[in-house]
């Protein structure tokens, strides 16, 4: 099943001609995602064009049973787009449509393949955006296979507020539109939501019609100073106290403020430290808002250490939150890199924060500790020279830790990343016996076990070993 | 199965004792809804106080094959809490623990007994509420069971943006945690959500943590009037883009505000009319607000009608919106009302109010259209004497028509009221195949179907003959 087999090939080209590759450059092109060092390379590649094709692509896995995995742009971070080693990864960036944006409900259908910021960039005219933002520019289908969710979820919430309706197809060949552009229902069971964040192991995603924002008329941002993890929780709550309820609210820790200073020879106070940027309906409006934050920070022992009110200037002011990967880039040449994730619930999130220092410090090892203060969501920027085997069992002891201690405090072992092969070891620890009823599911929709197999609520122990 | 066996009557008092009940007023009680014609007496009434008792029930119920629909308030629409004749009501109103509040996640777990009004006092000294509010003072397991929403879902979403985590007995006798305090998560398939709007069919709530937010700091309402539905709705999203999120969006057709005017002695201008009311920081804040509210009618040809800057002023001008179901019984004493509720595309909602106002007038009907038209959200409040068989096929026709007319613009057939028995027939028109696989769902987690049979995604033909 899961080596190259010259009969599901044959029937795969039969079905779809040149959109099928074997050529090693696309083999290798979708062997691995941006996350992990693992290679899965597939026995080939379909470069879907259209929902057709993807029905295609499934009845050839179903009469030959050949496991499929969908791929959006690689960017995923914990193995969710690797496929079976030798089976088929279904590339759907060619599903790229972009449908007419709707000026009244605010909406617009998408292929799974369409980009976020390519997307973003056609909603401008309209006055329109879509605020879900991982960081990454990852495909909006890849984004609702894993319910991604980033530095805006704070006020608009994640991909699972976001997709209106989707279009599945399922591993026996029907197509089921889930959802709607009705803003809400109370019709039938939430099917929608089961596909959203099921990493393509329920079903092929196959268009998908998003929820837009108007663009706010004005917008500011302030970067605050605290001298601990708890004030910034603290000052974030009282912002919202106060009425005020920002459109991002990131958090870094003092020693990556460090870094970015010696990178970009800035002088910011070396701190726990947070930017925020508010949205308004006028200057006036941004700057009252401005303000508040200011009251807040110094409420928690906090001061403001910048300010923005102008898209110029806050490009500035980001610059040494978004410059956190490059520094570390800078400080340490040539290392790879893993990105960590967990969520907690806010009362936990300060102990979170002083566990993972801490676990880092008694490992010896640095990684920048940043997050989406907001949400109670903590990312560990890893790293160490690929083949420094001990740093790498030091890491993995790291992220095993905190993602232990995430569940074990009421969280989750992933905010926004997904569960991919990496994060199903802490699966039944947090979910119970809900872990069986996710594996019914799984098997309901796919009893063959053909779509993305392994993946999400797999057995943990289970890893094809690459055959290619 | 359907009727009143002394063997399960019997099992169920050795293991509830006095929490049993088969006395005729307790049966009675539980044998009619809020919304509904239909009386469907069960056999016997749990008066559960603790989720053991909730899977005593359910013991019995599988031992002897006898259904269990969940009641909570009785405050359902389309049917939803009716039992099956003769069979279990599982009564949850005991359930109405209040845990602590969380003052820093701002999360409070509950029974699901507790009701909304009651949640709400309790919440206000900790300068925290609970936003969803369906009109009734419905209980909060019910809510959740019927995804229900209301005036504020605007601003802040429904019951499937506010349930951080629910606790569900199955009728195997497993008891699920889903989801958790920690404000989002990648980990694993969304039950939790599958169980939002599942009406009891797929298992029993026992425990609810819901996300609550800080009271505003002020707020402001104003009362506007508009030429058409059209210019209200384009009004509404004008605020939107003006950078104004409205904590209320509230429509009532021309007619309607005629009834309330003559029942209250009013002289409101009698046009289609929303009432608006905003929240912020300050009194300037909110006051720039209304200042906005104003501009954006008047772009699309409306008028301020009244303004309120104290929770005093704003009393007596919601008073005429909230007048409406009691201008109703006053102009038309001794008639039973019927409420229906549909939610479309907002392009589809005026077009979808027009159909409303049509068809009630072709058949010779008059009554209030009110909506949640932020959301495309409308409501009927159908109304006749009880025995005027002519009046109710009409009014039957009118919500059919108007059901199948959601549908087919791409909205669905029950916005916030459930499906129960009575909006059945609509599903297969709104979710195609996607209903086939709801009822593999509810076999999968009910394979015996004694959960609430017959609801949502029962066959739209069966429903059981009272047999007492």
């Amino acid at each position: 099943m899961t080596t190259l087999s010259s009969s599901w090939l044959n029937a795969l080209r039969a079905a779809l001609g040149d959109r099928v590759s074997a050529q090693p450059g696309h083999l290798g092109a979708h062997a691995r995602d941006e996350g992990t060092p693992l290679t899965r390379t597939p026995g080939a590649v379909v470069f879907a064009r259209s929902e057709a094709d993807v029905l295609g692509t499934l009845a050839v896995a179903r009469e030959h049973g050949v496991p499929v995995t969908p791929w959006g742009a690689g960017t995923s971070l914990e193995g969710a787009a690797l496929p079976v080693p030798g089976a088929i990864s279904l590339d759907l960036t060619g599903l790229d449509a972009v449908g007419e944006v709707d000026p009244v409900g605010w909406t617009v259908t998408v292929g799974p393949g369409m980009r976020r910021l390519n997307l973003n960039r056609r909603l401008r005219p309209h006055g329109l955006f879509f605020p879900v933002d991982p960081g990454a520019d990852a495909s909006l289908g890849g984004m609702a296979a894993t319910n991604a969710s980033g530095t805006t979820t704070v006020r608009y919430g994640g991909m699972r507020e976001h997709v209106a309706a989707l279009r599945v197809a399922l591993v026996d060949g029907r197509v089921l539109t889930l959802g709607s552009a009705a803003r809400k229902s109370s019709s039938g069971y939430a099917l929608k939501g089961l596909f959203i964040g099921s990493e393509g192991t329920l079903g092929v995603i196959t268009s998908l019609t998003l929820r837009l924002h108007p663009l706010p008329p004005a917008t500011a941002s302030a970067q605050l100073a605290f001298p601990d993890v708890e004030a910034a929780v603290g000052a974030s709550l009282t912002l919202r106290g106060l009425g005020v309820l920002p459109e991002r609210l990131e958090f870094v820790d003092a020693a990556t403020v460090r870094a970015v200073n010696r990178h970009r020879d800035r002088r910011d106070p070396e701190e726990p430290t947070l930017w925020v940027e508010v949205a308004g309906r006028d200057r006036g409006d941004v700057d009252a808002q401005l303000a508040l934050v200011a009251e807040a920070a110094g409420l928690h022992g906090g001061q403001v250490v910048g300010e923005a009110r102008t898209p110029e200037a806050a490009g500035a002011l980001w610059a040494a939150r978004h410059g956190v990967y490059d520094a570390l880039r800078a400080a340490w040449p040539g290392h790879a890199t893993r990105i960590g994730d967990v969520c907690v619930p806010l009362p936990a999130l300060a102990g979170t924060a002083a566990l993972a220092l801490r676990l880092l410090g008694e490992r010896g090892l640095t990684a920048p500790l940043v997050g989406h203060i907001g949400d109670g969501n903590l990312h560990l920027l890893m790293h160490a020279p690929p083949d420094d085997a001990g740093a790498w069992a030091r890491i993995d002891h790291v992220l095993h830790a905190l993602a232990a201690h995430a569940v074990a405090v009421g969280g989750t072992c992933t905010g926004e990343h997904g569960v991919g092969l990496r994060k199903r070891a802490y699966l039944r620890a947090e979910h119970g016996d809900a872990l069986d009823v996710m594996r019914d599911v799984k098997a309901l929709l796919d009893p063959r076990g053909l779509l993305n197999p392994g993946k999400v609520v797999g057995d943990p122990g289970w890893d094809p070993v690459p055959s290619s």
